[in-house]
């Protein structure tokens, strides 16, 4: 991870895509979200789905497992070139997460985040709070979820 | 599940409690949010945590498994009294989803939703727009997490 101030509003990373198998569509919503349409392909056709789609979350659970393979490539390539690495801290939340349409078996979702502001924390002055916006689309370019995370960074330290 | 004409602004069900345990924390993260601080007992001491913390994912999605658990509960009850059930349609999507403490090993999360506001959907106008406001607080009364979320609910048949 930067240093909170080497990054910009506008700064957009490619988190990376995921294509949802029925198995593990399956698999996650009976541990996690067992609602008929999620866990059964007979339900999902009956219900307002009309096939097997993904329990909302998710969607959004693979956009933090890609993120964190993201930021793990940074922070390798960061200390092949003797960079530094800054901490990344706990996420405050999330604020409008939208799943805008049905995630089918077998659609390849691609996510992406955006900076869309940088401040400053009152409470913990060296660290700073990066707002993204992320979004995840699927093979037919349509947004299927969309969602704004608030986390800390920690801030350049002054003799860097 | 109720028809959203029974449903009011103020009502309130008790979701459930979870504990969780070291090793369900662990097999979650590692599976969806492998930051070092969710999945190692030695990175999380190091870490802001302190202690090994469940990914806020977890926290949100436990809630999710119970609240299903909970409306099938509804559903069995009242189909053995022969009441009719409303079916319940996809999350639109979560607000001010706020992870306000950490969620540690062995701590139980009870978790609570409320209806906020209810409204007829305008693209949809047999179906109702059920808003709750869902909060988790843990074995010391701390709030952990709160979050809205929207749901669709199908409206009472006019013949019934």
């Amino acid at each position: 991870m930067k240093y909170f101030e080497d990054i910009g509003v506008g700064e957009r990373t490619a988190v990376g895509r995921h294509t949802f198998t029925a198995d593990e569509i399956k698999a996650f919503a009976t541990r996690f979200d067992p609602q008929p349409f999620h866990v059964d392909e007979r339900a999902a056709e009956r219900s307002h789905f009309g096939r097997l789609a993904a329990s909302g979350w998710h969607s959004a659970v693979a956009w933090m497992r890609l993120m964190v393979a993201e930021r793990r490539r940074q922070t390798e390539a960061a200390r092949r070139l003797n960079e530094p690495v800054a901490a990344i801290g706990p996420a405050l939340g999330l604020r409008d997460l939208k799943w805008l349409k049905p995630v089918y078996v077998g659609d390849t979702i691609t996510y992406e985040s955006e900076v869309i502001e940088t401040r400053v924390s009152k409470s913990r002055p060296n660290l700073g709070l990066l707002t993204v916006r992320s979004t995840g689309v699927n093979q037919h370019g349509e947004l299927v979820i969309s969602f704004i995370s608030t986390t800390f960074v920690e801030r350049r330290p002054v003799n860097k």
